[in-house]
């Protein structure tokens, strides 16, 4: 068979720009993406009744949130709220969840970050009771190599600014973090993004759970970890998997967008 | 960022009344909480065929209780029944589990008591059969941190009045209780408590086997654990959390009301 | 509280001949109960393609059987097959399949048996890999205590006489067998039993693995496994536990019935 | 009771040819079956985002495959691509996951492969991480005994040349492969026996990570083995196992075939 004249960086390359033009996400307002992303969630079994919060950034001292007393399993859009620092509500009626203080502090600390996912995730939340942090070592994991930080330290319920403090110190320039003994934290540039990665880190946790009742983890190699790590965390993709999930929420409730 | 100028008991004690003022459950009666608890039980994995009874007090000397033969994911007000502390119907028809005889006694020791919960759910039944206690390690599980009892003798087919006497002497003042090799007990002051305790249980016990062999779980610090617990103990949360799961109930059958 | 007057033998026996009078199967017939029994195995986690078969006696030398090529998710009382000891057609149109072969030495061998389920469960699959015998030490695994044998030995696929022979002494009187490295018998004197009989050998196997990964499973006091045993086997508990779930798989497919 | 007068082998064999005569698949086309087989996949836990490609031989140099963006558990027979083997789209519009490019080297080293299955299951990803190959060890999976490579290097992203030559070589003349750290491989002389055997290498693989610790897994008999594979090998098998799955699937949702 005729080789591909390319080495394999060119084709990389070459086929993130295809992905670029040739795929597209689906759309949706930020709101939507929101709401949306709390069913994804949901889906994926994210869901501890009301612990958790998904919040998107809008502007430079507020975000979008759920009320409190909705779960990840409802979210629709015409009940998101819209927040500012100190959690007062500035759009929409209802009480945001307290915990949600951190998440000013990511935002200010990062103004990259457009999304932040804080979840509860079964396999994460074992995990994170042992105090070992979470390996990287499938390929579809690498999305996050080298890019998850462990606050092994728990500062009790996390609605002061202390664990503003904590958290959005822990996290760094990383886009994830898991916290001992509670849950996880994804940030990303996008809804899309944040969402992404909240699955992949439940899903790494997942396999390190499983893989772990069989045999001793095997370390993968740093090089090719760090380049899967670019080819999985384009925005593009991170868009095109999402719209697929979302999809298939859709099917099931469109309420979500009303 | 301005920090919040109070501490954090403050900050808790000014959000939980603001749950009590801004939350709200369902506006359902007795009997349509005790058929949701059915329904939502059934929906995290609680049933175990005709094992397992979830009763809600009426008055001093009765509880209702679904009829012997009817599973928890079938459960529907117009069928339940209620009974005296003998377990001999007073309202409807059909026959009760005689297996309900030791709420009797729970409801007996302990007026505070609304609701119990007794069911046979996997991960609890699996973890009863090893003489360990359940290990509350994580947030979530604080709820019942310093609050499950152990109940290390089997005494064979609960239906007589040693069942009674050594179950609701082994609750205490607890609000839950791990039955070896058997199942769990879970009480509240309102059916909405007994409920959401019931599911956290079953939680606690998942982690701590997901957790298992694959290291040491850590013991969480007792400060904390307890302010995490009166955080998470409020009856308006324990409300709000049940009216989440019955709207998905709801959402899959409206006929449990019925 | 007063004390009920009678010991907890008095008690049993009382409501064991209390259930017989007021509880109730669902009045189907042999071979709609052949064909419920399949939907609710499948519901349960009993599907392996078409590996397994549910089989219920029709006089001293036939049986129902489902065609080769039907899965237990979509069985229907009007596909359903009359064989010969053969494995013969006698009534309908299709092929058996050929591994129905040991059915008929066990109807042969044991006159009291109306029904039989064989499938490959996952945890009772992983179990017999193994080579050690199921343990029952939860007080819902008692309907099976001291009542499951465990062939060691595997003659490869099970399509000729020799596992007739194998299987039906190896099953000796007892009601259920564990088979190396291939799934589980259940018999019963009516579909309800072996139906029931095979969902709780499959939910020990569970419970036997989900304890191993987080500690010592301990044994359980003889005396009392029997009299839960003969308390849980009643063939009237059978009956209204299969209705249970016969009722849920309806409201799922009424199909199953045409 | 009358022993049958053959011996086994002569009972596979006539059963077999039994199989053959009174069997069936459901008459659809290459892309029907091909969009069926990425909708069993995604029932049965293949589904890893936009991760994996099922794609289907046609003639010598081009297979069909989806669309990238599309997920397994929304496969339609109007989205698929036909490509070459250089991936570029001969017919149907989007863009094809690059990653089909190690395909070709499969279709053009094995023209008896007429399907490819890759996909990242949890169990089988899991084991992949830990350098241990699959062990075939219970009697379903027995179709695969001795037809399992493992591929125990990782290349990085697959879609070069390089990754090509990897996995056509790793496959040699078997059925199925196991990647490190990273999913599965199974082919077909059909789309039927690819989709089925993928199913089974994650059966295989569950089986294996259940009975993991809790005690030492036996191996089976060679020649025993080797029967059993040829019985549950049979391509009549495979499409009406198939079948079973397709009509659940298609009794969801029928856009699957527009």
């Amino acid at each position: 068979m005729q080789a591909l004249s390319e080495n394999k960086a060119e084709v990389l390359r070459r086929e993130q720009e295809r992905m670029q033009r040739e795929l597209s996400g689906g759309g949706w307002s930020v709101k939507e993406r929101l709401a949306l992303a709390c069913r994804i969630l949901h889906a994926h079994g994210h869901d501890s009744g009301l612990a958790g919060q998904v919040t998107a950034r809008h502007g430079d001292r507020e975000f979008y949130t759920q009320q409190l007393g909705r779960g990840l399993g409802e979210a629709r859009v015409s009940e998101l709220l819209r927040v500012d620092e100190a959690v007062a509500v500035v759009e929409g009626s209802g009480m945001p969840n307290p915990a949600n203080r951190f998440h000013a502090w990511v935002y200010r600390a990062r103004p990259d970050v457009q999304c932040i996912v804080h979840t509860h995730p079964p396999y994460c939340s074992a995990l994170s009771m042992l105090g070992v942090p979470l390996v990287i070592a499938h390929m579809d994991g690498c999305a996050l190599y080298d890019d998850v930080g462990f606050i092994d330290h728990w500062p009790g319920v996390p609605v002061g600014d202390e664990e503003g403090k904590l958290i959005s110190s822990g996290l760094g320039n990383k886009s994830a973090l898991l916290l001992a003994p509670h849950g996880i934290v994804a940030v990303g540039r996008s809804v899309e993004e944040a969402c992404v990665l909240a699955l992949q880190l439940e899903r790494a946790a997942t396999l390190q759970i499983l893989a772990g009742r069989a045999g001793v983890i095997r370390p993968i190699e740093r090089q090719l970890a760090l380049q899967a790590r670019d080819w999985l965390r384009t925005p593009r993709r991170a868009e095109a998997t999402f719209a697929y999930y979302a999809r298939r929420e859709l099917s099931k409730d469109a309420q979500c967008l009303a």
